[in-house]
């Protein structure tokens, strides 16, 4: 039988996105549960909240930068502020629901390759030919990415997955669902943790 | 010899900030520093950053009612959600700015009877005759209060702290600042511990 799983949803531009998503495999498996990993596109969400990049907005924006950095040391997560942010991800997030529709056991590598190529070594996973060699070296073939970037299906299914995030209510990153109960922020994972040890207090 | 102090920025209509204010002195203590509480207004930050109370915002605002009600109960803080909410809060703080210039000593327990009265008891503080009424339970003279809240020194006092406070960057309650390093928001106080055990990390 599989495992319960929790919905993880997150954007590809998102600090505390990468963040989580460094922590949110073993924090599900501690529970007998899998991490559903759904990437989605804060810029769609945003539309629906006035929420806008948070390093744009004026005295918040220079905290945020600032915070990103020390809460992924804190956290000890590996972590570079990337030169170019926030960047459009809808090459990368389309990469990911490809690689799930071919080759669905390598789709989480594919979302953590990503989030490493773009949160350590400083690629621009905005740029498509970059999200296609970060998928390369994982040894997916280059042409087959690049067709599947473009392909209908994929078009439509990342279109699919945003509609339904944001149905859900998800409006920022990471968004992380424990039956029913939603939880906002790599800040809350001490509470996923303890929702999904109790089922909530 | 003083206490080092921390600075603890907050708005008493604020969830997070009251939240931590439960919390912040014996973390203060417990690295043998002083906390500076200092009420400012959230309202005249926003009008810097855009920024708006959370539960006025679509989507994310449902998400922040359900948080600040179940955040409370994770830090086991006892919380009710206000029946008014967001409130106006110039005249509690000013009942703080009244206090601190004439019983220094009580003024911080001002404070958290007002928090108290707020985010237990649901008396809304927002109406300066209950911020009054509450400071008149702690033993002050009521007309004394009252006199105070529309005393010029106490408004100019009041003015002075949120620009300062704004000046420093308190863009969000609470604001927590340790020999310069400024943290935001009660989730932050894990972070502000560590902070003041090694000076950085």
């Amino acid at each position: 039988m599989a495992a319960k799983t929790i919905d993880f949803y997150f954007d590809f531009s998102s600090p505390y996105g990468y963040i989580a998503s460094t922590k949110i495999d073993a924090l599900a498996a501690k529970h007998g549960r899998e991490a559903r990993w759904r990437p989605f596109l804060l810029g769609a969400a945003f539309k629906q909240t006035g929420g806008q990049p948070l390093t744009d907005i004026p005295i918040k924006g220079k905290y945020s930068a600032r915070d990103m950095v020390r809460t992924a040391k804190f956290m000890g997560v590996d972590y570079r502020q990337p030169s170019t942010f926030p960047i459009g991800t809808v090459a990368a997030a389309r990469a990911f629901y490809w690689a799930d529709a071919n080759d669905p056991e390598r789709a989480r590598d594919v979302a953590k390759s990503l989030y490493r190529a773009y949160f350590v070594d400083d690629v621009n996973i905005g740029d498509a030919e970059k999200t296609v060699e970060v998928c390369a070296r994982l040894g997916f073939d280059a042409a087959a990415v690049r067709a599947g970037l473009a392909d209908q299906s994929v078009k439509d299914r990342l279109r699919a997955e945003v509609d339904a995030a944001i149905a859900l209510g998800a409006f920022g990153s990471p968004y992380i669902v424990v039956d029913g109960e939603p939880f906002w922020g790599s800040d809350r994972l001490e509470q996923v943790d303890r929702w999904l040890a109790s089922g909530g207090w």
